[in-house]
């Protein structure tokens, strides 16, 4: 394999000339840079990689860590994330957590041994010390750590519209099926606007709520709320897949879908349309999300000012379940 | 920051010994490696990842290239692979293609620069040498290069299963939309067994290639195409991501599915379940297909024999609208 002392013989450089090419440092007139090039190219030779990471003290590459990229919330947004960070000349490592407080920290010990620039965290965990102390950049979604940035949706408006709509859309007992509420994420700020609404305006309500799970699971626990809830005619489903599951089972139950039970969703993820009928939801902007939090990233990575609070606006989108 | 030297001095050690243990080479007594830990752990002292996989020549990554991490088929392949590759202490770097080959060229670069150790390549695109002529390890899913082992399911009995099913429940005129055609991947030997069946069956058929796209503008595609053919009673599509948008079109145009239209789709995704009526699929083991691909890269990783050929089974999942 062709060495960058081969490179320098057969371009008839010094070493020192060569590697100021390779590293894009100080001056080099374009006649030796194009020599460089030519050489590299006949000795087929490739800059090893890890060697220029160490001496520059970047691998170019960007942590992703999220519950499941499975789910089809963190798939379109480890899309999205890709795409931007490959138009900065980053690539994307993942790593699923499976809200397993363990394995996110295992992950996040990569951040003190130079495998990765920066991470993009979503964590819904409880044990969450190790990020706070980390050195590196990070961002996180939907949570807020002393010191560290954060990109969210403005998710108490989100719960607000939701709330208003299935009230003026004349329910009269709403629930609503949130995530889990003992832990301080941002995302549940939707949660605290269905209860502030109902309180305001004196409607009955239910709050139950779920953890994060598959749709088969999903339809068992919405099968035994509506079971026992019998009366509730309006439900504000913390995410577009737990929305989808009660559409089954009101199917199932033989419940009539807007009319005897209004259904809305939160995401706008494809499954949305994908129902019949088609899902009232709050749509978050997840492609903007995900540029934002690459975009915060990258600047801390250059050590620029950045802002701390990002949050971006949602929209009421209605279709046939309200 | 802290050094091996420090922490050989914090040991009492020689150097030599403190390297030994963190390259897990030659002979160390448990004292040694018990002092050694003892030393790092009261020092903080991380061993540079970097530097130790240019020692190594090994980072620990597999890249994963697929054509669109947001689709629900290659979410869920990229979790499972994740999920396989964390426990044999493996990281996945991963590349959306778009099923640009540019991009999947320069992605690919990257193996020659020791950032993975190999990849696990899912391409659809025409122009690849640039992978035959890789000389790091890669597996590819359904598609097979001279050299390279591969990893797909049993696409002709797929096919065959479904294509019989549609002719056994008594449809006359029978559709097939299909993937690209004009690209040699092994999945297409799904469209094969349909052309063998409707042609040793003697059944009236039509064939209808699609481009990978979004449901949305499936959705357009498949509204075409049952305006234009509108004496069609049986589908076999090449996806349930079809399938679904069919089972909409269908809905908006008040065909009744299953009595005038049948519909099989592919895949078995998390949406064959969550359509209504839900879909009749043909079920690839996406899991087992990932733990095959990291097992089979891992074992060319440490240059063992592999099976170059490995065709998992497909299953008939039988449900409502067949």
């Amino acid at each position: 394999m062709a060495t960058i002392k081969d490179v320098a013989r057969e371009a008839g450089l010094a070493v020192g000339t060569v590697s100021r090419v390779l590293n894009n440092r100080g001056y080099i007139s374009d006649s030796a840079r194009k020599k460089v090039y030519e050489a590299m190219e006949r000795l087929n030779y490739k800059p090893n990689e890890i060697a220029r990471a160490l001496y520059r003290k970047k691998s170019n590459i960007i942590g992703v860590v999220v519950p499941m990229v499975s789910h089809p919330f963190f798939s379109e947004l480890v899309n999205h994330i890709e795409y931007y960070s490959y138009e900065a000349g980053y690539k994307v490592l993942i790593c699923n957590s499976y809200s397993d407080s363990e394995k996110e920290k295992k992950y996040i010990e990569l951040i003190n041994r130079n495998q990765v620039d920066g991470f993009i965290v979503t964590t819904y965990t409880q044990d969450t010390s190790d990020y706070i102390n980390s050195e590196l950049p990070l961002v996180t979604l939907d949570r807020s750590f002393d010191g560290l940035p954060y990109i969210t949706s403005d998710h108490y408006r989100g719960g607000t519209l939701a709330t208003n709509l299935l009230i003026e859309k004349g329910c009269k007992k709403i629930a609503h099926l949130s995530g889990p509420l003992e832990i301080d994420i941002i995302a549940n700020s939707r949660s605290k606007a269905f209860l502030d609404v109902v309180s305001e305006k004196k409607v009955e309500y239910i709050i139950e709520q779920t953890k994060l799970t598959t749709f088969e699971n999903y339809k068992k626990i919405v099968y035994k709320f509506l079971e026992k809830h019998t009366d509730v005619d309006g439900i504000f489903c913390g995410s577009d897949i737990i929305a989808t599951s009660l559409i089954h089972v009101a199917n199932i139950m033989d419940k009539n879908v807007p009319e005897e039970l209004k259904i809305i969703g939160y995401d706008d993820l494809d499954i949305a349309l994908m129902n019949i009928p088609s899902l009232t939801t709050i749509r978050q902007n997840i492609e903007q999300i995900a540029e934002r939090a690459v975009n915060v990233l990258l600047d801390k990575l250059e050590e620029k000012e950045v802002n701390m609070k990002n949050v971006l606006p949602v929209t009421l989108v209605e279709r046939e379940t309200t």
